[in-house]
């Protein structure tokens, strides 16, 4: 498609690169940027290069941060003994919207994939090992996607906590609230069905 | 939602104010940026100052442009007595892709909406009269939206024009190429009768 000005060819160019953003929609945000104020495009453009350039990861969990310390890690009333070790920032801000956690976190940042050529040493399981050396971790929750790269990175941590005094759990699977039993996968339904649970544990929360 | 950073939460109300991008989307972006090379926020920030700043509008049809004339009014082989005109410069991008247009343009920057409050004096059909004045135009092409309101600007620039010496007219009506005849409305299929073609027209481009 030829642009009627080099400008919005360049914007449209940047736009596209997002993900899921293809030219029409690109075109689309530039229409947009076009028809608004000037205040708009000030405002987006500072708010991109600030999120670059000033945002920091927390020294001790690898979570992103305004400051050298994570919120999470600050809060004096949360539990730093429990530690839930997740792939990405994302989860954490999953979890963190059910108000169902008082622990803190650690992000790896990946998990294992042979074929991505991620080994143990791309991903942050020392960092991990050096916080259970030197913190009072009593117990880490593997919150790692259940796919078979998250299943060999939880393999791979069990083993390497195998020794150490801390207790390594994972999330509970089983069926989803909402679920509708006929269309639930064998694997999860075989799963809830061995690690069923007593009735009054489920309505307890 | 509670984000773990207050330039997070700034870039993400940025983006969600865009066209069909909900705060999941917005989040998404942020991701994409902060993973990406430091390169690339600084392209896309700047690029989007650049459009606002830079982007003119040509003195001539009020299409953008980077220059004060656009590529088209300024091409000398394009037959300047050939005006086609359209709400937005989105037409403009549409026509010049489809290749057969040779004339040049004119952008109203919007059509009538009593609804909306917009009425003759709010677009540029006075701009449209001042150029039928000085310049040698033969023709009008009425390139508007379909629509109801589309319909309206047709007719008051038709009745405008009635006693200048300029021809007006108006894109075919009709079945578009690739639709299934049972499914087209019934409106275009009656005019489509209506204005029926010699066969040899439809094959001769």
């Amino acid at each position: 498609m030829d642009y009627p000005s080099l400008y919005l060819e360049k914007v449209i160019n940047e736009f596209a690169k997002l993900p899921g953003v293809g030219r029409k929609t690109a075109l689309r945000y530039a229409f947009y940027l076009l028809k608004e104020e000037k205040e708009y495009a000030h405002a987006l453009s500072s708010s991109i290069l600030q999120l670059k350039e000033e945002i920091k990861l927390c020294k001790h969990c690898f979570s992103i941060s305004d400051t050298e310390e994570c919120n999470v890690c600050k809060d004096e009333k949360r539990d730093h003994s429990l530690v839930c070790v997740v792939e990405n920032i994302r989860e954490i801000m999953a979890i963190e919207n059910t108000n169902q956690y008082r622990g803190i976190y650690h992000v790896l940042g990946g998990v294992i994939s042979p074929i991505d050529g991620i080994s143990p040493k791309d991903i942050r399981i020392n960092e991990l090992l050096q916080r259970i050396e030197k913190e009072d971790i009593k117990e880490i929750i593997l919150a790692l996607p259940t796919t078979m790269n998250g299943d060999t990175t939880c393999f791979y941590i069990n083993k390497l906590l195998k020794d150490k005094n801390v207790q390594v759990s994972i999330l509970a699977r089983g069926v989803a609230i909402g679920d509708n039993i006929e269309y639930v996968d064998e694997i999860t339904l075989g799963r809830s069905i061995t690690n069923r649970l007593p009735f009054e544990k489920i309505y307890s929360n």
